[in-house]
């Protein structure tokens, strides 16, 4: 059991930033995410690609974003259950929460925080009939370890930048690389599709385009996979593979917080704005795009305000007897759990006769 | 008459952004401020002073924070009325307001932000009787253009940094520079400090420690202070001089605002945040540190949010008729007034076989 002040759902960068302000006020984070590393959909969907609206950045790379929230809140040692889902909420006899995810990892804590933007990202499935099947026997939606594939038959579908880079990056682990894309254009960064190119080239990647995985085949674990192309005199191609990869992207969804007796608005979590982002279960807090209030913008930058307002709350339910005093961090500095410390420098006073 | 979709009284960081969320909107705004350049307290008490939690900087000093935020906004062209107070607010029968400086500039929008921080840093000034006749005759609070003491003689007050790197600045260019400050000790840069002590070393800067100015003598305008001595047998110095500048620190104050009608609670301005922070007064806005609500929480971070969720409103205001979509900057890029486009890089599509 994974015991914590505050229990943040969702890494990205709304949960990232809960982290320093709940720091601020001496308070301990803890977060779960679906995805297998920290950051959310700037890492996971647009890492490359600029935002322009944060402000005092004219211009910041999402990655440099996440990067940059990582450094600011290492401080304060945050903990992370990553490439698991939150699935349930109990509400034990102290008033504090156990939040399982679907490994069945379990956490507690006093206060629970979704910072969940747009929902779990579900990643997207194609229609194989009885793909459910081999979940965790050979089939995987993401790629958590890569060191999973050393020395297997790896078939991966999709045609976007993680469907390429995977590929390219396995071609060093796995026995075998096979791509399989339903067009015969990719749509990825320059480098990424002419490094794919010069490895299907080279033999070191199977390419079958306009060709799609239909069937997949296997006793306890997946064996084979049937490639159907889109030229009917091509017909059916037979793969013996121990895994498949289909990338096609990840798909919002609320997922099971739907189900925990939330108040839902328009496929978001409505909280009340005018006090603390509280949700109808009292000590579960919901901040950032996975929220909703009169007014709401859907901005990165409303996420960190929401983050700064929600922990002075916290505080309060974690320390009902105590009064924190907030101090500028300009004039108090901040102090790690790590025993860091970070202050202006003192101004100096001397005579000059 | 300057005329302006919004115009913002004050330029500190809220301020600053507000124009970048404006001019998303495509709102052109104008920012008004009683000090003499952009970025409030963080340009005029601690530029050099590190502050640790805005997000995504694990620190950046005050007055880096204002030059990203200028570099941020100039494609939208903010105007600047600067150095000027503003004192009044008058509603027009088109339902704008002109507001008009201390210095009888008029300014005419449909919407007014105030985004006045502390309220205008008004400078302490030292008790001495007929003072305030000398006012713009020979003293002055803040050096807003050092050209104006050319060839002048000058007695500076004071201890801290503003007072030492006034002094030392205008050994260059007044022909006579004095520095009185009523103790021995100055609370200033390590640099200031040791180079103010060379200076007066080498007579160029003339000392008076332990001594404050108690007397102002001059007909038109001002022509000699009397320095008195703490020490009894020092007595008094009877000093000729064309100016006196006490550069004593500036000290909050609502000022002229405070008989706008607004409504006012504990020294700041009262608004809704469950909506939209707007003040009593239809069509003017309060963000950022001068305004008060529930669970306010004086941070830049909360004004920088304020501004965003402010400028949606203000556009409603300006625009009646017309539905604004919001477009995120990392879909949309960001387009300037100035013709300038900045936008992500679009995917590359292309075949790899």
């Amino acid at each position: 059991m994974i015991k914590i002040d505050i229990l943040i759902i969702g890494a990205g960068p709304t949960g990232l930033f809960t982290v320093f302000e709940a720091g601020l006020l001496k308070l301990k984070c803890h977060l779960i995410d679906a995805l297998p590393q920290p950051g959310g959909q700037c890492s996971e969907i647009y890492p490359k690609k600029p935002i322009y609206d944060i402000p005092a950045f004219p211009e910041i790379l999402a990655g440099d974003l996440v990067d940059n929230l990582m450094e600011q809140i290492k401080p304060f040692e945050p903990g992370f259950t990553l490439g698991e889902r939150a699935e349930t909420l109990d509400k034990q006899e102290d008033g504090s929460y156990i939040v399982s995810t679907n490994k069945g990892t379990q956490h507690q804590a006093p206060v629970v925080v979704i910072a969940g933007g747009l929902g779990s990202f579900e990643p997207r499935k194609p229609p194989i009939d009885n793909i459910i099947e081999f979940e965790d026997k050979g089939v995987a939606y993401m790629v958590k370890d890569p060191e999973v594939y050393r020395d297997k038959k790896v078939v991966i579908a999709g045609g976007g930048d993680s469907a390429l880079d995977w590929a390219i990056f396995l071609t060093n682990v796995a026995s075998e690389v096979s791509l399989v894309h339903r067009r015969n254009e990719f749509r990825g960064a320059l480098d990424s599709v002419e490094k794919a190119s010069e490895l299907a080239k080279l033999g070191k990647i199977k390419l079958f385009t306009e060709a799609q995985v239909k069937k997949l085949y296997g006793d306890e674990k997946l064996e084979a996979v049937v490639i159907k192309h889109n030229d009917p005199d091509k017909g059916e191609t037979y793969l013996e593979v121990d895994n498949f990869i289909p990338l096609f992207g990840l798909s919002p969804k609320l997922g099971p917080l739907g189900n925990w007796g939330l108040e839902i608005q328009k496929n978001a979590i409505k909280v009340n704005n005018a006090k603390d982002y509280q949700t109808n279960i009292p000590g579960v807090f919901a901040i950032g795009d996975v929220n909703t209030y009169e007014g709401k913008l859907k901005l990165i930058l409303s996420g960190f305000h929401e983050a700064a307002v929600m922990c002075q709350y916290a505080y309060q339910i974690i320390h009902p007897n105590k009064r924190f005093v907030m101090k500028y961090t300009t004039v108090g500095g901040v102090e790690g759990f790590d025993g860091s410390k970070k202050e202006a420098k003192k101004e100096v006073v001397q005579s000059i006769v």
